[in-house]
């Protein structure tokens, strides 16, 4: 457990779904908030940067369902960043229960940097980190 | 553009985020949806499934991004399946703007059977397909 | 069941919260959805009014939950209008289970038009209709 | 801003829509979360009620959408409760933006208690607080 950056969740009853575990689509959502705060952290806010015309955007995402999540469940939501190539970042994003710290959830999320709909270097993001 | 099946869909403007795209989460809710309608076109219901305690979970997928869909696109999203082992089931699902016919989306959704949380094997469905 | 304008819609499984119904936030989506439609059945498109600084925006909303909508649900999602002053529209909004007719949900949404965040008179909308 | 009970949230970027504000529906899951974290401040868990059958559910909603929410804003959501009638909880909730106190949104949510699909008195909570 060892990671760059983290963020506390606590699950949120409407974010289950009639099997009564957190419904598959709302991990991605978990670790998109992670990454916005993860970028606020080092100085960067995701809706400015839109209105600059910088758009971080998902490019493919890896996703390995472990456990499920539950009504009440508390968890940590971790990050690690690598580059890939000279225009791509992947995001190595876990996500811990907090009672027994199993991991529940597993990503790789591969993001590129739009600057007015053209993929740029992450450079002005890397440097931050 | 060879499949089993496919479900119609327009995106609907609260799909989008601050970005003006449909969020990157909503994906895993068309792919979703598509699977179940698929599962109700061969007899078989998800609510009532859950109720004789059947529950087909993901266990792995695979998304790749590749052109964002936007405010008042229709698109076609389309299903294959193929076995994989004996528990595993893989649903190999696109997403085609119908303007264009463009593929915006693909992903390989792993699911499993559980059965009282145990799992089975994917039979009673694999026959009817 | 007189109305100016009307959406169907089946209910997607991933819409239903724990309880197994779809969850009361939902139908604000469904509201929001049949609202955009009818906009662009009377030649406005909400994406492109965003980009022009028009904003119609939700003022306040009184919902009357009649019974629950559930998986596999089709309805029929209705409106009427009506101005308000000279500033609000009034849109009386209804869900109608398809199997039945059944009055699901009810809705009283009242909206404002902003441009450039300030109020307007929704000439614009009301002479379409 | 006296109340029975509040809740800490900060606004996550995929709950704003492409107007760049948090869009309409998701004030409701705020409001539903703030009810489910007062009802287990009290000794009660949604899921757990669940499966004994009882089930509250939202039979009413007023809405008075004040000033946006917008990405980044930190609130606070409160709630006081009134019990009307011998069947029905008025949940009175509001939202306040942190930074200025601000009060952006607020609800009276109508809840009653379902146990079996009918309606009882809801004083298993009442004699709670």
């Amino acid at each position: 457990m060892d990671f760059l950056f983290s963020t506390a969740f606590k699950v949120r009853d409407y974010e289950c779904d009639l099997q009564g575990i957190v419904n598959n689509s709302v991990y991605l959502n978990y670790f998109e908030h992670t990454r916005h705060e993860f970028l606020k952290h080092i100085g960067f806010d995701f809706a400015r940067l839109h209105k600059e015309q910088i758009d971080p955007v998902v490019y493919r995402a890896e996703l390995d369902y472990k456990l499920p999540l539950k009504s009440g469940d508390e968890f940590l939501s971790t990050i690690n960043i690598e580059p890939k190539g000279h225009l791509k970042l992947i995001f190595d994003q876990k996500i811990f229960r907090k009672k027994d710290g199993k991991l529940m959830m597993q990503g790789l999320i591969t993001a590129v940097i739009l600057k007015n709909g053209k993929p740029i270097r992450p450079t002005l993001f890397t440097e931050r980190f």
